[in-house]
């Protein structure tokens, strides 16, 4: 992509609505753009973020046999009075009347609506375990939307849902979450630690929350810092072994504000191991049991008997990731972002140093440029007149975590090759390439 | 994917609630659900059909240079009432109220929301053109919803945009999205034909409707039948080479009920070339110069003067098209579907015959599978123990244009392989894979 034909409306300065970074960085960079309270555009910088994120969230649940569906953004009220929820809910549900009267609502998380779609599809337990999840807008209509994206009205989620027919099994499905959760932020870059959580208007009785730290977060966190050395890479889709991850978990003490109790903390973690910061959540999940099969009976046969199914939910906040990346990559201070090449808009930028009347660098850095692409690279190149300098800034704005600067002694055996945050090497285009699909 | 533990939720017999072919075969194979009236869920079958028509569409759009972003699915109320369209839509806007009573709609449309991101992004002619698209759901409250996804009430649409700063630039964008779509319905094996149409609430004085053939379909056409032979696949993103296919097309008569003339059709088309059919509408263009941009004061800075852009509007029924695929290609009276295979929900079916007490025909079954999936084809295998003709009937309702039957006689290297609505072959399993990957 040529920047000049780029939609990439960046901004000279912060705009002074924000307070955190993510919020900051994303209007800033031309990321999204707010369309009402709450409500936000994802223009093409930000957009890309959130897909790549997106697909990886896909390929994850697609490891552990999770089935991909789409489930519509309006639903009927009928079904959560069924399931008791439709007055609880309170006014963070946005309710709407149709044009014949009839009480519908934008869903905020779908319980209801795939006990529903199981109930009238699955009539034995022959058929399970099913394990379905679909990534699709959703709302919550917040009383004080703010933060951006990381606490909005209309946002971008993957929640999926799982049928057993015991316990048992059941707890093998919550764990295949467990594992593909931590698989899922571990390629975005990030160390999110898995918490024993509330369950809230959910319900269950066992629930863990996903926290990266960042010193922005909204939840409090109390851990054992030696829960960052569990390992999972090891761990496969079989109950014990994953039985076994969730035990080295559990032997350290981790928990929200919500769960902590200063004396069982104390207790538990020898002081030089104790942390006490502030994360954000960017994934939860759920075990509860037959909580809404049995409201709104969805059973199986089981050798001539009814059963009522035994289900979990687990959600991850797509779009809030991008956000949460954001405030876990970006040095405010400097000025300076670097996207996980694995979510970031581009894989590599260009910025030539172009002089009045002389294309040469540009000449140079639109060849550079047709060979990156001819190798499957997606690249961002800087053809306007501003400065370089003005440009690096911009492009360390922009977070693309690798630069190829062209400038008045480029050399083709040894172009100007800069990562972020590092010093540059000087380097040939075909290494270039390599790095970069080496990356990859 | 293994049939047993699929989410493929079968129905026996036709439902008796559908009138047409598309929506009998989506509700029979477990495609869809209907979650309220006009409203459905994807179920991963139908899921994985709309994914694959997303991503030809994305590709398309991509290839002749717009940009993907996304707008929210709800918008406020303010800008209609700039454009003056607020009062004008009438009943099938969704209108919102949220917790502040602020008045919210869902996007039926997104003109004035795209006008107003770009009125506050783009200053000068220099960034011109600008073509941006969007992926997303949209709702239109229809009175009497009906035929399942082809006239439903959520529905999931490309919407696409283009600025220009004169008449002449715009018509170079309008026909870009020209050719795009002629090339997205190819890829999908549909004959669309591009057809003069009113421009209705959209507005302007250009417009094309993209109709494929159905007997089924909701449009009346009278056309030349010549226009099936215009080529466009010499045609290239050249201002005179996309002028050329409008005229290529524009030589032969071909329009909707809407600008239907009798003499004229009669004068135009000799009778050997009349064709007085049906067709169903999956695209449509428009340009509509400064209708938005003006009533939103959108200009940008052209030598120190102040123009209001011109702009076109470019849909595409992602859902629609679903639909109106299994209308052209489904043979409703055999009960044999058949998808093309690019949007075929699986490259290939195994098809064991399983006799109790002897799993020899399934290990084998297994074995090949292992081996497609290991050259990335996408397969579904039935490990049922349904008999062999309710398995065939069953897959010939499902479509995937290719299956391998697995019975007593089996030899490796004469494998039962067979194209829908053609003779078995008999070949290698090397020479199926060679097959599969050739035609993908």
């Amino acid at each position: 992509m040529y920047f000049s034909k780029s939609f990439i409306p960046i901004l000279k300065n912060n705009p002074t609505e924000a307070k955190i970074k993510s919020h900051k960085l994303m209007l800033r960079t031309g990321m999204i753009k707010q369309s009402s309270a709450g409500i936000y555009s994802w223009l093409p910088l930000g957009f890309k973020v959130m897909k790549k994120i997106e697909q990886i969230v896909r390929e994850e649940q697609n490891r552990v046999g999770v089935q991909e569906m789409l489930m519509p953004t309006i639903q009927s009220s009928e079904i959560w009075k069924e399931s008791g929820r439709y007055d609880d809910y309170g006014e963070e549900m946005l309710r709407i009347k149709d044009r014949q009267n009839r009480e519908m609502l934008y869903g905020p998380t779908n319980e209801e609506l795939i006990t529903e779609i199981f109930r009238s599809s699955v009539k034995s337990y022959k058929s399970l375990p099913q394990l379905l999840y679909h990534i699709q807008w959703k709302f919550r209509d917040e009383l004080r939307p703010r933060f951006g994206i990381m606490r909005c009205r209309e946002f971008y989620m993957k929640d999926a849902y799982s049928f057993d027919i015991s316990d048992d099994e059941a707890l093998y499905s919550y764990n295949k979450f467990f594992l593909s959760y931590l698989n899922t932020f571990k390629r975005m870059e990030l160390s999110a630690i898995p918490m024993a959580a509330d369950t809230g208007p959910i319900g269950g009785n066992l629930s863990h929350e996903f926290i990266i730290l960042a010193d922005t977060g909204e939840s409090k966190i109390y851990t054992d810092k030696r829960i960052f050395e569990v390992d999972s890479t090891e761990t496969i889709i079989d109950k014990n072994s994953l039985a076994q991850l969730r035990k080295d978990f559990e032997k350290y003490y981790s928990v929200t504000d919500e769960k902590f109790n200063k004396s069982e903390f104390e207790n538990n973690v020898e002081e030089n191991n104790r942390l006490q910061t502030k994360g954000i959540e960017v994934g939860h999940i759920f075990y509860f049991g037959d909580k809404y099969s049995r409201a709104m009976n969805a059973n199986v046969d089981y050798n001539g008997k009814k059963e009522f199914v035994k289900m979990g939910s687990y959600g991850i906040g797509v779009s809030r990731l991008v956000g949460a990346i954001i405030e876990a990559k970006y040095d405010e201070k400097n000025e300076i972002m670097k996207w996980p090449l694995s979510v970031s808009p581009y894989d590599c930028s260009i910025l030539p140093i172009i002089n009045k009347n002389d294309n040469s660098n540009l000449d140079r850095a639109v060849n550079i440029y047709n060979e990156l692409k001819k190798n499957d690279l997606d690249v961002l190149i800087d053809d306007t007149d501003e400065n370089i300098s003005s440009k690096i800034k911009k492009f360390n704005l922009l977070g693309i975590p690798y630069q190829i600067i062209i400038g008045k002694n480029f050399n083709e055996h040894k172009i100007e090759f800069k990562e972020i945050n590092k010093e540059p090497i000087f380097i040939s285009l075909d290494k270039i390439i390599k790095i970069l699909n080496k990356k990859k």
